[in-house]
């Protein structure tokens, strides 16, 4: 993983692709799949994710106020399902159970999933407070961002020259997923 | 084009393409790319939008509280390009230089881009005056939607089921884009 220039970090999440939602507070860490993710802003580079009020994901992020978002790749679809199934409430292991490995970002302790082509470490904005109650939104800054320059190097996405097993996922529904496919020219 | 359950309009977005956004108001229309769109409900299916308060789109949902969110397709990529790059605010003709056609959605009259293999019509929600303002984001209600059954049908997309050109695009940067691939099983 190389360190990704913040004025390129919403690159990282233009393709929109499923992400990986790592949480902590005290002591206690999460990683939930996430489908309804986008950047919000360019730079300062912002991203806007959609986390419902029941999940434990949740309950994290609003008593720490940093979250992770991580892009997975196809390798990685039976742990993506996993994260997208699985409570965090009810398993207390659930991070061993899906076979997912974090470790903390630098200026948030937020978990990085590893295995992933991208990560982003976050911090939750202020005009959060009007939009998570009603429409249970979290909008955030991105405060650092690595990728896996096998397919992502120099602000691009290069899926075309690496292994089909690092692009990314697009889920439809029911633990259905589309790769990302081939460069439109 | 056939109605989709509005139970499922969400599957429309989920898999992350990129979007042409129709807005009108008092007799103007326009048409711009965004690759910043996503799911923000199931039911009633919601959804979010950045769109920039510079651009003759964001005028025209501001003054009439409706927009359109449409999924080109592969074959539309130049009339994406020319949506993303032509301002409407410079170009009177923006739609016509574009190659776009439209026609009134049913109950906002937004415009609905033809050729797309998705429409949703929707109508702005109120918590988008504390997000608009200090981030660009758009919150919306979606009150009808369509898709090509040729690769929309029964609630899930099946592009591999149909003409390559029908898939989804997905921006990277700078006018280069993914198509939707293979379903990962």
């Amino acid at each position: 993983m190389r360190p990704v220039d913040l004025a390129h970090a919403y690159r990282l999440l233009n393709h929109g692709p499923t992400v990986l939602v790592g949480s902590q507070h005290a002591g206690r860490s999460n990683v939930m799949a996430a489908a309804w993710a986008m950047p919000l802003d360019f730079d300062t580079p912002k991203i806007a994710v959609v986390i419902d009020k029941a999940t434990l994901t949740r309950e994290l992020i609003d008593a720490s106020g940093v979250l992770s978002i991580n892009v997975p790749c196809v390798a990685q679809r039976e742990q993506v399902v996993a994260a997208g199934t699985l409570s965090g409430k009810a398993h207390a292991d659930k991070l061993a159970r899906c076979g997912l490995v974090t470790h903390p970002a630098p200026q948030t302790g937020a978990p990085l999933v590893e295995g992933c082509t991208a990560q982003l470490e976050c911090r939750v904005l202020p005009a959060t407070q009007h939009v998570a109650g009603p429409h249970d939104l979290i909008l955030a800054e991105v405060l650092g961002a690595w990728a896996d320059e096998r397919v992502f190097s120099h602000g691009r996405w290069h899926f075309e020259n690496a292994p089909a097993a690092l692009r990314s996922l697009h889920h439809v529904a029911g633990g259905h997923f589309y790769a990302t496919g081939e460069p439109v020219a």
